[in-house]
């Protein structure tokens, strides 16, 4: 399979799992400080994994949780974000303009950042008191640190028996996915690599991750024109310019939003014949509960959407790491 | 000049302006109830209002204060809104399904709902206790609602002089605006009316406006396909597909997040040469005062935007009443 080492994958899933007694420490003292509210920080693909962190919330917790963008916090500022307020930012570079300079203006606040880098040997590494550092795996990081607030809140009792399944199934479960889809997304990318513009449908936790998609992998690593729509907006605007050649892809989860997914699934084929449904139930996660897949299902699209990306990269002969503009101009 | 009423327009807002004793009489007795957080709720172009009223807010505010898309809402459900939340609605028709079956959730919680209705003998009508009913103005509406909760927090002092302004300049102002900009509009049309796609850029108090002028006009309206892009994430992905032929469009605001349109509009010419800088400091807003500007820049881009839809409409030769799907078919 092209671009896939399973062990390296098996690997760095089940590392990241492991940072759960790091993330737990940090996040039990936080608990017990108190803390006000949870802000989920980014920009680009790092400002959508914070969307996800906050649907994926919102399932259980009445928390106050909200995600903020740091280009916009540095020049509005939000006055919910106090020197009470619990920061997660996560940053693969450790060096995104937007986001150190968010950081420095929040720390001017008080308020408390825990930070997961790649690269803690970075500027945002050296100016940020609480670093978790390990590669890739931002939405399990995410995910991780949002369960055990919730955990601490008695909003998820059965947090060790999800985390006991995690630890033993999880990562060999989504590595038998990359393989299952692989020929999918080979198909798919033949089908659909010289598309003028392609949609992307999702909602939910996948909301975030659709539109990540869209912009930071097809626009800038693939330079392919695409655009991302929340499933319950599809039918108020973006319904109407989609005929039978427009190709569209549909997420459909497994969290509370799959109706909402499946609504556009069910209308598409009256309208469209250029349609891809992505459902993440044709996918065995075995030692998977039932109840838990809907929060899996965002990571069984992740591994399909690289094995897209692999073969896209490899049929458009374009290398993903080359940018046109990013950080190649000045602005 | 094509579908304008001049004194059709100036007493529509001037209509509206006058709504604020009715909304002050309502915001005031729930503010002597006490309320916990503020939640504006809406789907397709309200969602985008209300994401609107919710970065206006954060302009000046430490009121929790959030925005909740209706499909979402009842599938996902809310924690935050409970029997202390002030829920706030907007509809034209009164009968848009997400938000009926939304607000009948939101009863069953207890929250206090206030919705303003173009129709009040309507499905909405019917089920909501407090309506304010009157067309048009959305925006208004909403900020009206928003700058009355922020006065009686003591984080608007100046609110009666900028009502003062909005009373006796507001509406000729904006008037003014639709009137200079239609040569322009006319130009703009003219040479975009059959793009292939077509870029919208906006941040602030404008990006919701940015996101719905894209979705609920261009595409539903002119079936037009348009994608739309907060100005600090276009430097994140979008970008890289932006070369000389795209057209790309940039709402530049007066507002704190001016400095995030600014850095698109001065990037484009590097790569583009086919981009359009909509600019609200070129509009004279006289007995408007500098710093309420920013404020007031969205009603600038919406006359300006609806000079655009009047040309659109005709060169186009379609009218923006037609839907091809939308409450055509069941789904």
């Amino acid at each position: 399979m092209r671009k896939f080492n399973e062990q390296k994958e098996l690997d760095s899933m089940n590392g990241a799992l492991k940072l759960r007694t790091q993330i737990n420490n940090f996040i039990d003292k936080i608990n017990d400080q108190g803390y006000s509210n949870v802000c989920w920080l980014g920009i680009g693909g790092t400002y959508a994994s914070a969307m996800q962190a906050v649907i994926h919330m919102k399932e259980k917790s009445s928390i106050e949780t909200f995600y903020e963008n740091a280009a916009e916090y540095i020049v509005t500022g939000n006055k919910r974000i106090t020197k009470e307020t619990l920061v997660i930012i996560s940053s693969v570079t450790g060096s995104t303009q937007e986001v150190v300079a968010a950081i420095k203006k929040i720390q001017e606040v008080g308020a408390t950042v825990l930070a997961f880098l790649d690269n803690a040997d970075s500027p945002l590494g050296e100016i940020v008191d609480h670093v978790i550092s390990y590669p890739e795996n931002e939405q399990l990081k995410f995910f991780m640190a949002a369960d055990r607030l919730m955990y601490l809140k008695d909003e998820f009792p059965d947090y060790e028996k999800f985390y006991q399944e995690m630890d033993q199934h999880f990562a060999q479960d989504i590595v038998n996915v990359a393989k299952e889809a692989d020929q999918f997304a080979k198909e798919f990318v033949e089908k659909h690599h010289n598309d003028a513009m392609h949609y992307f449908v999702g909602a939910g936790n996948q909301w975030g991750a659709t539109y990540s998609y869209a912009m930071c992998y097809w626009e800038e690593q693939h330079w392919l024109r695409s655009k991302s729509i929340e499933s319950a907006e599809f039918f108020h605007g973006t319904l109407e310019v989609i005929d039978r050649d427009t190709p569209v892809t549909v997420y459909v989860g497994e969290d509370t939003q799959r109706a909402l997914s499946e609504r556009v699934a069910k209308f598409l084929p009256q309208i469209c014949g250029n349609y891809t449904i992505i459902d993440s139930k044709d996918y065995d996660l075995p030692g998977i509960s039932e109840k838990y897949r809907g929060t899996v299902s965002p990571f069984v699209f992740h591994a399909i959407n690289n094995r897209i990306d692999a073969h896209m990269e490899h049929i458009n002969r374009h290398p993903m790491d080359i940018r046109r503009y990013y950080r190649q101009l000045s602005y």
